[in-house]
């Protein structure tokens, strides 16, 4: 993936003229190609600590070029892309590593624990809350721990319907492995084509079709993990059990700072005969979110169900005439069935009669093809504005059903206060519960010289907004250093004194990830 | 509940005539009645601590007679029946202390650390795995503290499906609040009838219509405890997040041992307009497993799915007649539906058509509705059959699909090579999930003078088969002292070093629960 822009470059591109149009009538375009290439800075760690990692994984293993630096510094985040076209490439990696296996990583923590080097694990660089950014004071340097030569379906047991996967995997890999035994995962988030499976289970991933297929934690089965006070196998005698708490939930979500993941078993299911996608057109976002609600707490739900606020659906569609013509407020949601003929159908036939009882108008397939279609083309999007001067942002937060509406004021009315005049905010619900839902934001601003800037005290004012809310900091982009912040309030001090505690007692030198996640 | 016996004493009596007749037919029977109520140690806890105590919860809420106290002494597995009946009441609690709030219990664990006591949380008494007894070295005393005055509906969120319950409710009270609104929670173990909220998360028990509501632990959306270190709320933003570890799932299962539960917030439902409960005849127990799998694997569980091994088949029904005529080797299913009118019907016709398929054959409502009618009673049992001298014992494991017949074949040859000719070991599967399956064994053998020893020696020895055939140690009865052994093979001993760490942080003194649990 280039370093400054996102994804395959055969899909990037200049912005489309309708998109570009649509944009000018809110934004004027000025055109800001990204910086050219900046100097990496020159790594610090030690030559004797390089040459003693080159024994521990092999001489062609441990790279110090600029190039495969520039590529593992930082994430995706538009903070990340603001300050890497600025020239600014500070948080640059001394060194990438890229271990073979387990033992290898097991041997690359016992040396960096000895040597005291920071290890910042790296899957596929598409982290928006900056967990690739290490602390570097008190390490004699920070290693890249690229795992992406770990890339094999490790087992299958097709009776239980599990796999065991390695944690470099991307998505489409991870995918076709399975698809040559008939089996699907179906975790697709929007970073599917680039982010890794062992990335997905350190932050708590959540993909486009987890109404019916869960999110990337309740997928996982078992986890190998090594830390610096050796290897622990979670999960592996059963699908859940008594045996005292769930350690598996102890290291989801952990975001590299107790250890790396080196393995995941996941459930996996035969592949859909049918998918089917097809529009909704609802009267208002409450009116719409009122619906899913409903389907979540009647255990009804599709296999992907989406709805966008008013904003989001008119500019989305760029057919001001496809719902209803202009000024309908309409909120489009977008409706999934995968599975065989016979449970597609049925779900289908309860769901909408649900759905047409609780007020939707059906909108046909149409427009659910166009969503899957370009399901994870977002971030090219966001390149292309950034090359025309309009940043695009987005954050998201997760609350129970009856905060719902407060929350999208809070956050909403924080972002338009902080950015000013001219900002479009536009939200979507991508992921249910019988209990809650996950609120989507997409900020587009003009900026200007101090764009990085407005955009971190915007993207304050909105977690002050969402802690002031009860809400959760973050739904499935995890804490990283960005949030890491606002943690305190949600899980409270004895919270964060466990999290500590895990941390002192796997990894007393703290050379894992150092600064990410806990407060 | 009174202490040597399960449950109502209007529900126990002597054995049913039919089961005499039946149980006859394998065991010699002998008379052997309940031993007299004995003596209960004096307590140990200085008076001045005693005292203490009065002033932080009130006078009438610490209790020392001699009743109390031995109505809080262990649990209601067999072994401890076994050894009230033989007058020992070593384990007896030196003082009963009742908290009517959060502020109580934290005030409680305050002074327990201040004065190093022992604090034993105590719901319904219904531990089978040895969780009530505390280890006494090294403390001035142990507190029983009892939550049965924590008996409210805190709250109720009818708009997020979520209510908040007091850990000291049972499972009929807290099913009485929430009818009083429409709404249940459907948690149904075999101890429902006296077991709480509190001990349900702290234990991750799990009920008979797990197929349909889930584990407890899954239904339990946020926790507050009490700890010595001051107060935990986890889970209070939202359903799910990705805001680092799930700690939760920490809390979950921790049996005291890391702070005291004192609010619960579950997810609530609908109370089903109907409930459907009917038989099914399988050719062998592998068939009906098999069935089972395919219908998790599918999505397709129905609300309460069970399935009885042969001889249990045989030996529950006391009717040779019923399924096929005598030695036809059928094992019975139990599938219930519950819900809507709407969504049972569709639930059961699709299972219906699966179930046929994959050549299962139907027998009906009645066996449905007699296994509904009498699913709490097996305990009751039970102790009619301790006084006329059988002793029957249960234990139970899970495993994943692939792995259960030779889980099953392990457990069942430990258990008959370790206690000899005469023993009946039956089995169910009652918990399925897409990956794997609960296997829960009954054991009834004649027994002798030295009952208690040889069923410990063959409780050792079915451990020692679960751990060897790769399962887990509990399902869903926790881990207590009886399992604390063999925990380690289990999660490892980097997981067993994280409880550690998180118990050293949490409980410095090692007040909570000591023993219980952390290898």
């Amino acid at each position: 993936m280039p370093p400054t822009r996102w994804g395959d470059p055969a899909h990037a591109g200049p912005l489309p003229e309708a998109v570009r149009d649509l944009v000018g009538l809110v934004f004027e375009l000025s055109d800001t190609p990204a910086a050219a290439d900046v100097a990496v800075p020159a790594p610090q760690l030690p030559a004797e600590l390089v040459t003693g990692l080159r024994a521990v994984v092999g001489e062609e293993h441990v790279v110090l070029d600029d190039a495969s630096r520039r590529q593992r510094t930082r994430g995706k985040s538009t903070p990340d892309l603001l300050r890497q076209r600025a020239g600014d490439l500070s948080d640059a990696p001394d060194v990438v590593v890229r271990p073979g296996d387990h033992d290898d990583v097991q041997a690359v923590l016992d040396y960096a624990q000895q040597h005291r080097i920071a290890v910042v694990p790296f899957g596929g660089g598409t982290a928006v809350t900056g967990g690739l950014v290490a602390e570097r004071e008190g390490f004699a340097g920070v290693i890249s721990l690229d795992l992406g030569r770990m890339r094999s379906l490790l087992a299958l047991d097709p009776v239980s319907s599990t796999a065991t996967l390695g944690p470099g995997l991307r998505g489409p890999e991870a995918e076709a492995l399975l698809a040559e035994h008939g089996l699907m995962l179906g975790h697709y988030p929007q970073s599917f084509e680039f982010a890794t499976i062992g990335g997905f289970a350190a932050t708590r991933s959540s993909g486009q079709s987890s109404a019916g297929y869960g999110r990337f934690d309740a997928m996982v089965v078992g986890l190998r993990v090594a830390t610096p006070q050796g290897e622990a196998r979670l999960g592996g005698t059963s699908p859940s059990n008594a045996s005292g708490p769930d350690l598996r939930e102890l290291f989801l979500g952990s975001e590299g700072a107790f250890g790396v993941i080196t393995e995941v078993t996941v459930r996996v299911r035969p592949r859909p005969a049918v998918k089917e996608y097809e529009g909704w057109q609802w009267s208002s976002f409450a009116a719409g979110a009122d619906a899913m609600r409903t389907l979540a707490q009647s255990d009804l739900l599709p296999t992907v169900i989406r709805l966008s606020d008013e904003n989001e659906t008119a500019i989305n569609l760029a057919r001001p005439d496809a719902i209803g013509g202009e000024g309908s407020g309409g909120c489009l949601m977008i409706v999934g069935y995968e599975g065989t003929p016979a449970a597609v159908a049925a779900k289908k036939a309860a769901v909408t009669t649900a759905l047409t009882g609780l007020g939707g108008t059906p909108l046909g397939a149409e427009p659910g093809e166009a969503w899957a279609a370009g399901r994870f083309n977002a971030p090219y999007l966001r390149d292309s504005l950034l090359d025309v001067g309009v940043l695009v942002e987005t954050l998201e937060t997760v609350t129970f059903w009856s905060n719902r509406e407060r929350l999208y004021a809070a956050v909403k009315s924080a972002l338009e206060e902080a950015l000013g005049e001219g900002t479009m905010v536009l939200c979507h619900i991508s992921h249910v519960y019988a209990t809650g839902c996950s609120l989507y934001f997409t900020i587009a601003e003009a900026g200007g010289e101090d764009r990085l800037e407005r955009w971190l005290k915007a993207k304050a004012a909105a977690n002050d907004a969402i802690v002031a809310a009860g809400a959760s900091i973050t739904h499935h982009h995890a804490v990283g250093t960005d949030h890491r912040g606002w943690l305190t309030p949600e899980i409270g001090e004895v919270g964060v004194a466990v999290l500590r505690a895990v941390k002192r007692e796997l990894d007393p030198a703290g050379i894992l990830n150092p600064g990410v996640l806990i407060p």
